[in-house]
C-alpha cells in the first residue's frame, strides 16, 4: 500500500510524474482510499492527475463529501466527462446524498434521455432492485451468430457494467440468457438462439434487495435481470452491488437484534447525536416494560422479607432464562433471514427447542444443585430453583422460537424480537415461576 | 417451481420422457432441491434422468446424505463420469464430509494426479483459502495474442470454474491478470502482455477466508488468485464461495453474541442434542458468573430489609445497563467485522460512546423520574435512581465498547464479547452503582 505521506509530499512539491506514475498502478478502490485523506485542495490536484480510463471508478468509490466537493468544483466539461464514464447505478447513488442545487447542476449536464432515466432510477423505494440496477447491459437478437454477437459485445461492451451475462430481448421482452463462457466456447457460425437459456430468473423492480441478494447466493449469479410491471426489461443487477446487500442486511438484523434502529452510515461517520437516536426509542420501552417485573419483585415482598436468601437468586434466574431465550430467538432469526426456517415450521422448531431446553434444563439445574448444597447446605432451597431454573428454560426457549416466527407471520422484521424484548418478558416469565413454587414449597 | 408430488408421480410411474423433459429446462439449483424431497430409490432413479451436462452441478448442490448415498450406489463407470465432470472445490467439499469407506472409494477412482491434489487440498485448514479454493483456472502466456488467447480458451475453458479471470503465467509465478472483459473488447492481434494488469491482488493459502471474503466486497472481485509458500500459483477462489463465506461468518458472528459455539449446518440438520451441547457452555459460564450478582445483593440485605421498594428497581437498573452494553458492544463487534473500526481507535470510541450515553443517560432518567414522582410521590427516590440510571448507563456503554476491541488485540474473536458476557458484568457494576448510591443518599 502506498504510504500516504509520501504522496502528498509529492504531490505539494508538484513532482506531478511520479504521482501519475504512482496511480497509474494503483487500484481504482485504493486510490479512493489514499485520496479521502487528503484535504480539498490537495484531493481535486491529485484527481486531476488519474487516468482517464480510472477516474470514473475512483470517483464511484469515494464517500459522499468527496464527491459533493469535487462535483462542485469542476469545469462543465470535467463533469460532463465524468458522466460519461460513470454507470448508471453510480450516478444514481451519488445523486441520493448530494445536495440539492449539485444535483440540478448533474441533472442540467446529462442527456435528455439519461434525465429521465435517472429519474425514474430515483424513484424506485431505497430497498428495491430497482434501486440497485444499472440500465447498462448487452442485448443481443436470437438470430445473431456467435460471431456478429461478439463483434457487437466488441463495439459496445466497454461502457457496460458487465459483459458476462448477455440478454436476448424480442421486442423489449427478454427471452433468452446466453453467458460470456457459452459465447467464448462456441464455434462461430452457433445461432444465438440454439445457445441461449431460457429458463430465466428475473425480478421485477420493487422486489425487495435482501430477496434478489438470496437468489444471487442461491443460484451463483454473476447478474439478474429486472423487469417492469409489463414484463420488459428495464435494466440489471450486479452481483458486486448484490455482496453489499447482503452484508448491509446483516448488519441491519445485527442492530436490530441489539435493540437498535439501523442506520445506512458506518459507526464513525455517524454523530453520537444519531447514534444516541437510534438507541434511546428501544431503551425506553424496555425501561417501562422492566418496571412491569420491579412490580412483581414487590407484590412478593412478604416472602423475601421472610427468607432473604431468595432475593439473591434472581439476577441468576432473569439472567440465564434472558440468555436461554435469546440463543434461540438468535437462531430462528438468522434461519427466517437465509430461507432455511419458515412459519409453517413452527411446531417442529417448538418441539426441537422444548427437546433441547429439557437437556439444557437438566444439567443447569443440577450444576447449580450442587453449588447450593455445598454453599447452603440447604436441599429445599436446591429444589426450589432447581424446578424455577428447569421451568423457566423451557418457557424462555419456546418464547425465543415462537415470537421471532410469530412476527415473520404477521410482516414484521422478525430482527425486533431478538434478546432485548424477549429478556423483558422471560424476567416477567421467570420471576413469576420462581416466587409461587418457592412460596409453595418454602412457606 | 415444479410442483414435487406430479413429479414424484411421474417418476414413480416411469414417464421417463416427461421427467427429462421437466429437469431439462430446470435449473441446476433447483434440481437439487427438488430431489431432495424424494425417497433414496427415486433419488437414484431421478439422478440417472439428469441430462449429461447438467449432473455434476446438480450434484455438487446436493446435501452430504443424498451425495453419500448416490456415491454408494453408483457404478464405477457413473462415478467416474461425475469426479470428471466435478470441480475440484466441490469434490473436497464432499470429501469433507463423506464417510471414509466411500472417501477411500473416491480416491481409488480418480487418477494419480488429481489424488494427489486433493490431498493437498484436503490437508489446508478448514478456515483458509486454500480450502476454499478450486484449482482448475486459465492459464495464459505473455506472448500470447489475444486471438492466441481466445482459442486457447475455447479449447480448455469450458472445463475451467471461471474464465472471467485469466492468469497470466511465468514458471509457475503469476505476471498479469486479463479478464474476458478486455479479452472480448480488445483487437485480434493485441499481445496479452500490452493487456494485462501487472498490479495483483492476491491471497495465500493460509489467509483466513474472512480475509478472502472482505477483498472480494473491497475490490468487487469475480475470483482472487491463490499463491503458496514459494509465491507460485495454485488455484483461485471464486465469487460465489466467497458470497458463502461471508453469509457464513456474519452467521457464525451472530451466533457467537448470543453465546452460542457456531456450528456449520442449518438449524434442522442439527439435532437436539448437539444444539443443546452448544447451548449449555456459555450458559453455565454465564450462570455461574451470575452467582455473584446475588452475592452482591446478599451484601446489601440490610439496606432493602430497611426500604423494600429498593428491590423493585434491580430488574429496571440491570435490564437497562445489559440493554445499552449489547447495544454498544454490537456495533464495535460489527464494526471491527467490517474493517472499519480498529484498536487504535478506543479512544475515539471511548469519547463517542461516553457522549452518547451521556444523552442516553439524561433522557432515560428524566423519563424514569417523571414516572417516579407520578407512581410515588418521592424526589429522593427519583434522584437516587436517576442518579444510578446515569452512572450504570455510562459504565455499560464503556465496558459495551472496551471488550470487543480488547478481544480483538490479544487475538480473541470479538463476537464473544458481546450481550451475554456483558450482561453479566454490567449487572454486577449496576448492583453495586445503585446500592452505593441508595445508601448514600437515603440511609
Amino acid at each position: 500500500m502506498m504510504d500516504k505521506n509520501i504522496f502528498v509530499e509529492l504531490l505539494t512539491q508538484h513532482h506531478f510524474k511520479a504521482v501519475r506514475n504512482i496511480l497509474d498502478v494503483m487500484n481504482e478502490v485504493d486510490i479512493a482510499s489514499l485520496l479521502s485523506d487528503l484535504d480539498d485542495k490537495e484531493l481535486a490536484l491529485a484527481f486531476r492527475l488519474i487516468p482517464k480510463d480510472k477516474a470514473a471508478e475512483v470517483f464511484a468509490n469515494m464517500n459522499n463529501s468527496m464527491q459533493s466537493y469535487l462535483v462542485e468544483m469542476f469545469t462543465e466539461k470535467e463533469l460532463k466527462e465524468l458522466l460519461d464514464n460513470l454507470y448508471m447505478d453510480d450516478t444514481v447513488d451519488m445523486l441520493e446524498e448530494l445536495p440539492a442545487n449539485l444535483v440540478t447542476r448533474i441533472l442540467n449536464t446529462v442527456s435528455q434521455s439519461d434525465r429521465n432515466m435517472i429519474n425514474l432510477l430515483l424513484d424506485y423505494p431505497d430497498d428495491s432492485a430497482g434501486s440497485i440496477m444499472t440500465t447498462e447491459y448487452v442485448g443481443l437478437r436470437r438470430h445473431m451468430s456467435v460471431s456478429e454477437a461478439m463483434t457487437h459485445i466488441k463495439r459496445t461492451g466497454i461502457h457496460k457494467e458487465t459483459i458476462y451475462t448477455c440478454y436476448v430481448m424480442d421486442r423489449r421482452k427478454l427471452v433468452g440468457i446466453v453467458t460470456a463462457k457459452d459465447l467464448m466456447t462456441a464455434e462461430d457460425y452457433v445461432a444465438i438462439e440454439d445457445l441461449m437459456e431460457t429458463e430465466i430468473i428475473s425480478v421485477n423492480t420493487h422486489t425487495d434487495k435482501e430477496e434478489v441478494a438470496e437468489l444471487f447466493r442461491k443460484y451463483d449469479l454473476i447478474a439478474l435481470p429486472v423487469l417492469d410491471a409489463d414484463n420488459f426489461m428495464v435494466g440489471i443487477v450486479t452481483f458486486d452491488d448484490a455482496m453489499d446487500v447482503m452484508v448491509e442486511e446483516a448488519t441491519e438484523d445485527i442492530t436490530k437484534m441489539a435493540a437498535m434502529s439501523p442506520g445506512e452510515s458506518s459507526y464513525f461517520e455517524t454523530s453520537a447525536f444519531v447514534h444516541a437516536k437510534r438507541r434511546i426509542g428501544w431503551l425506553l420501552i424496555l425501561l417501562f416494560s422492566s418496571t412491569f417485573t420491579g412490580t412483581i419483585i414487590t407484590k412478593y415482598e412478604n416472602a423475601f422479607a421472610a427468607i432473604p436468601l431468595l432475593v439473591s437468586f434472581i439476577p441468576m434466574l432473569m439472567d440465564t432464562g434472558g440468555n436461554c431465550g435469546s440463543q434461540s430467538s438468535t437462531l430462528i432469526i438468522r434461519g427466517i433471514a437465509l430461507d432455511e426456517i419458515h412459519f409453517k415450521d413452527i411446531f417442529k422448531v417448538m418441539f426441537k427447542e422444548f427437546k433441547v431446553s429439557f437437556m439444557v434444563g437438566v444439567v443447569l439445574a443440577a450444576a447449580n444443585g450442587v453449588r447450593i448444597l455445598i454453599m447452603y447446605h440447604n436441599a429445599t432451597m436446591a429444589l426450589v430453583i432447581g424446578l424455577s431454573l428447569m421451568v423457566t428454560i423451557i418457557i424462555s426457549k419456546l418464547i425465543g422460537c415462537i415470537l421471532p416466527l410469530l412476527a415473520k407471520k404477521v410482516n414484521l422484521d422478525p430482527a425486533i424480537m431478538a434478546s432485548p424484548l424477549i429478556t423483558t418478558l422471560v424476567d416477567i416469565c421467570s420471576l413469576l415461576v420462581y416466587f409461587n413454587i418457592a412460596t409453595h414449597i418454602l412457606m
